[in-house]
């Protein structure tokens, strides 16, 4: 989506935006998809905290790491962004219901987003979603369909309902607004840095969507002049589920993998927005880079209890990925790098709680715990 | 807490605290019991949305109803306004280890903010604390203390070992500045609402911290001049767990109850703050009410798909009673409330599917679907 960044220069400033007093995405509206007179859907998302992380950094060996906290968004996870740019379009289009399939995160959002603004919401997920996305759903009176297969399958199913019943459709790859709710959290780190890119930006893929709208939010400043230069890409998948990856590696068309990792958010093989990923990554001039499991729920334990942050296993894989880059020697040390956690850990304590220590279980008594502490 | 509050009006002004471009608790930094050069924690904490929820308010026949949700907050509850204030003093006096024992969300909050600020932490939670919230715990480093009994037992240990081992103390009732920290939601009250006391707050009611910093809150405004008039506090406890209202209810002295409802965060039977909650809602000229299991569950549900606001148990509770309240006439028509949502359900999967509806479990099949949907 191509806009007049002559319009936007003239319509709008840095300072105009920084002084907007709007603490959420919609501070950006002049470079959004939506008319002058769309009413906004009510969730404050956006504005999240980017925070600069020096314990984080040190581990690392890194002297200037920021992590962006997407978890803090109202359903807590990065897909509020999208998934409130859809319902403002589904509303200004005139639709009273919208839908989609996701593996979790984007069927919260949008039912939460579209609940607030009283639309009516039909998610279907694979039986896999973790817990607390699919209780979110349910909670926020969406009519749930839990289909009994993976997400390809799931994906299908939905797009012939979507059809059948002409329901607004907010599913990724099909509609090109989801990208553009979601390239403001790139906006909104060149925001939080002073209006400048930093040198590299982390983040897990899995549909490919997100990074494309991460790239796409850094072009769109770039052409509006409101930064001076951009930022590489690192595009971290799971070692045995790197559709896009691999094809950037091999040079070659992507190729379905099976869904085989513990991060539900990127357990995608058969990816719905490739190609603009694939572009994203290379014109970025970007780095590629596979965790395990093991590397992901590692990080998600060093990403807490240096930064106070709990990010759920898709969440901290882009940091996993970092580490992985940092240890490799492919990043320099004073390099100013952005790792985005695009999800918050309460969705998926199933998988915190691996990545977690066991507590200290006592009676109520001072001697036994004496003995207990290390 | 007294503070000079001709210096405040020197020190500041609405308008100087509306343009702060500070978007956390700490943009009310003059009221607050900081020192000027006291390094303020880094997690984002406060300035969470005040949501206009008409929907919400149709159904309880409220023509002025607000959501606060504090859920939002770094770590999913109102609570981490009280860790960020503890983590700046403990930090300020020197301190290296914080400790508190806590229900879930103080433990969990303090557990989070004193990660990112570098601070080691020990907690003690009773052995029912729900999963989302231990697991919290665990992955921001704390050593955690999981103690076979009740509450009141899990605090009197903590208190025993916080005095033999010198640590920082985050104990309700214990740390005078906690009340301080967790005002700042009714300073962000009044302040969304354009420098003015709503005719009601309600919230749930364990310890009594909380309300009691939400009134101090109100009345420092109120004594610098910066809002006209008081609110009137409406204090929801649990039916078989409410020893503050029934002192209220009664005019006797409070006495212990047992710890029985599914909302942890208010399964209080021997609150730690009563005296200041009593004189609070007194004060206020306030309301009590008390709600069963289910009508909390009916209100998660009820608040989650007019809001699009997850609520975790005693999250909603303060709406539960005020929906009680609504149908009993209590509450004018036209009544300007805000209803305080203390926590995110995410914490609390267990209970959110209790409160939702089943989803509808099929096959990848679009024949089969048709015949599933309502």
């Amino acid at each position: 989506m191509e806009y007049d960044y002559d319009y936007i220069r003239s319509a709008t400033s840095r300072e105009a935006i920084s002084q907007s007093g709007d603490y959420t995405m919609w501070r950006y509206r002049p470079f959004l998809p939506v008319e002058q007179d769309t009413a906004l859907p009510p969730l404050a998302v956006g504005w999240t905290p980017l925070y600069s992380v020096p314990r984080l950094g040190e581990a690392l060996g890194l002297s200037h790491l920021w992590i962006k906290d997407d978890g803090q968004n109202p359903t807590a996870s990065l897909k509020d962004r999208a998934s409130a740019l859809a319902v403002a379009k589904a509303a200004e289009a005139g639709y009273d219901t919208v839908a989609c399939s996701s593996t979790g995160n984007a069927a919260s959002s949008l039912a939460g987003s579209a609940a607030a603004a009283g639309l009516k919401s039909y998610i279907f997920v694979p039986e896999r979603a973790p817990m607390g996305k699919l209780t979110q759903l349910l909670i926020f009176g969406a009519t749930v369909i839990s289909v009994q297969g993976n997400y390809e399958q799931t994906f299908a199913l939905s797009r012939d309902a979507i059809e059948k019943y002409g329901w607004y459709n907010r599913n990724a790859a099909i509609n090109p607004y989801l990208m553009e709710g979601k390239k403001t959290v790139a906006l909104e780190i060149a925001e939080q840095l002073g209006w400048q890119a930093p040198d590299y930006v982390a983040l897990s893929v899995g549909d490919g969507c997100t990074i494309a709208g991460v790239w796409k939010g850094f072009r769109d400043l770039y052409a509006a002049g409101f930064i001076s230069k951009l930022p590489r890409l690192i595009s971290v998948q799971a070692e045995k589920t790197c559709p896009i990856n691999r094809a950037v590696e091999t040079g070659r068309p992507w190729e379905p993998m099976e869904e085989n990792t513990l991060a539900d958010s990127i357990a995608v093989g058969v990816p719905r927005n490739p190609d603009k990923a694939i572009a994203a990554i290379r014109e970025s001039d970007g780095l590629t880079v596979e965790v395990s499991d093991q590397e992901i729920l590692d990080a998600m334990a060093l990403v807490g209890r240096t930064c106070g942050v709990f990010a759920e296993p898709a969440g901290a894989a882009g940091t996993a990925g970092l580490i992985k880059l940092c240890k490799m020697g492919k990043i320099p040390k004073d390099a100013a790098v952005v790792s985005i956690v695009t999800g918050n850990g309460l969705k998926d304590t199933a998988n915190g709680m691996k990545a977690a220590e066991e507590p200290i279980r006592l009676p109520p008594d001072i001697t036994l715990l004496e003995k207990a502490l290390p």
